[in-house]
């Protein structure tokens, strides 16, 4: 028989647990909400719930399983095995969730910072498949990354490297949600993007974008659909996007040297707007030797990359 | 007997080749000048004749030898053993320096960049000892970096990762010597600090700088030794210094979380003098979860860490 690994991603929205095998094959998904308000003993009993739940529907005992996985939202305390304090998990304060999760269930688990089991994911699984030095990077709301080197992840000492969003990219930039001004994540995540579109449209410039978002907050899709009707203003700003994307990857590989980036998170459906200027920009600010044996791609896979890295925890070689 | 490493630091002006037994005590050392102009050929044939001389005065032969490790100017490509193109070595571009000195010596031989042996040297011997997680930073007329991840080498794709200098600190900032503009190298290095003390000076600056440089190009410690004086303008540049090196420290502990950084090179000369601006602003800059457990101090292995880091190349396990 297959070894079998569950995986829990833990959200601020929502638990995702799925059930894998060692090919990365979804047996088994199923979503709770984390109602995080309520804070972290009931949100922990969801999630034990929803591992329990994803066994029954696939008939499988606790015995069948070769681990559990914990993708947790950063910062995380690694060596004791702690959540710290994710802003998104109001109530969160060094919770020993890792020995909680071994107590109850009595089996090997494994928690990482998700964006770091989302890299082991696409190094076993999906766009970094076989590539030893290897950079996972998600732009959504935030940006977020993982490092694989020589095969292995890269956790640093408290299991929060490879926080790439947090790089500084210019000192004298914008405030970040971090604390920090002119972090990347301040210029180029989808957040980031909203903003500057805000910023112009109560300045006075006329665009599409207004159209486009109606009565709803701006997002990040208007921009990209106005773009692509033309609007010059909504142009500018994706241009702007690729520019921040490429400066941030240059730091990426100035600092990490991967043969391979992968890029998920939900502005990756824009990906052909911006995909070529961020390259370009990347390959005239990193060093020559760094970007020469590099490749740039879309990460594979997709939105259950939370629940596979999560399940792939159980499976990564230390 | 104890098993002994020759280590060849080979550096734009001088090499510096060394023996050194397994618990990195220095047995030998000889220094030639590099003499780069001549070429590729005649450097090569200097290193060779090195390892011979120390072997030489120690009465060893290479039988006696665990092997040979080499530091050379960055860019390197690593899976290949060849040196790319350094800007201190002109004419060298793609020489394989790895398999010719296998050819000469017929024993092992390792090849790193000279900031991650200096790495390895101090992550085995010096300010990083025993330590998993532990970044090693030179900061002196470059800044360079070498990167140690759970105990090993952090090398990336080509053996040119933890280029932390060229890790941009400002898209916007002054032009570094690679191309891109505004790298932390290019705003902290002592080059740096010497560009902003001439520039202060061509712009009508009252400093004792000038006094103490007297007919001599202006030099980083001339800026130190007038801001000890008190000088305005040359405590507004240390002020500064500190501030530039607190902002790529807090890049290089959110890319890495490391658990120490051990920082050499020229500048640490003046230690006492920026210390506490750039822990400052790197502790505020930082992600708070990342500095916790964090130490930064100063490098042990002065000048010798460039050949002790060749040395350690051998005995680094891999």
């Amino acid at each position: 028989m297959k070894k079998i690994a569950v995986g829990i991603d833990l959200g601020g929205t929502k638990i995702a647990t799925c059930a894998m095998d060692e090919a990365g094959n979804l047996l088994e998904k199923t979503e709770l909400p984390t109602l995080a308000k309520e804070g972290p003993e009931k949100v922990i009993e969801r999630m034990k719930r929803s591992v329990y739940e994803v066994l029954k529907r696939l008939d499988l005992s606790l015995s069948d399983i070769a681990g559990i996985g914990i993708g947790v939202p950063g910062p995380m305390d690694a060596k004791r095995g702690r959540v710290k304090n994710p802003p998104n998990l109001p109530g969160w304060k060094d919770i020993p969730l890792l020995s909680i999760m071994e107590e109850e269930f009595n089996i090997p688990v494994f928690m990482e910072n998700d964006a770091n089991a989302a890299a082991i994911a696409e190094n076993l699984f999906g766009a970094g498949k076989g590539v030893k030095n290897f950079i996972y990077i998600t732009i959504s709301t935030g940006i977020g990354g993982g490092a694989i080197t020589n095969g292995r992840l890269f956790k640093g000492g408290d299991g929060n490297a490879a926080e790439v969003g947090h790089m500084t990219i210019n000192f004298e930039g914008p405030v970040c949600g971090c604390g920090n001004s002119g972090c990347w994540e301040a210029y180029a995540s989808g957040t980031a993007l909203t903003r500057f579109a805000r910023e112009g449209i109560l300045s006075g410039r006329k665009t599409r974008i207004t159209d486009l978002a109606g009565q709803d907050e701006v997002r990040a899709e208007h921009v990209f659909a106005a773009a692509k009707e033309g609007d010059e203003f909504a142009r500018e700003l994706v241009e702007k996007e690729g520019f921040y994307l490429g400066v941030g990857l240059a730091n990426v590989v100035n600092a990490y040297n991967p043969e391979r980036i992968a890029i998920g998170g939900g502005l990756t459906h824009a990906w052909d707007m911006f995909y070529s200027t961020m390259v370009e920009v990347m390959k005239t600010r990193a060093l020559p030797a760094n970007v020469e044996h590099l490749e740039v791609m879309k990460a594979k896979l997709g939105t259950d990359v939370g629940t596979i890295g999560a399940a792939s925890l159980v499976f990564h070689k230390e």
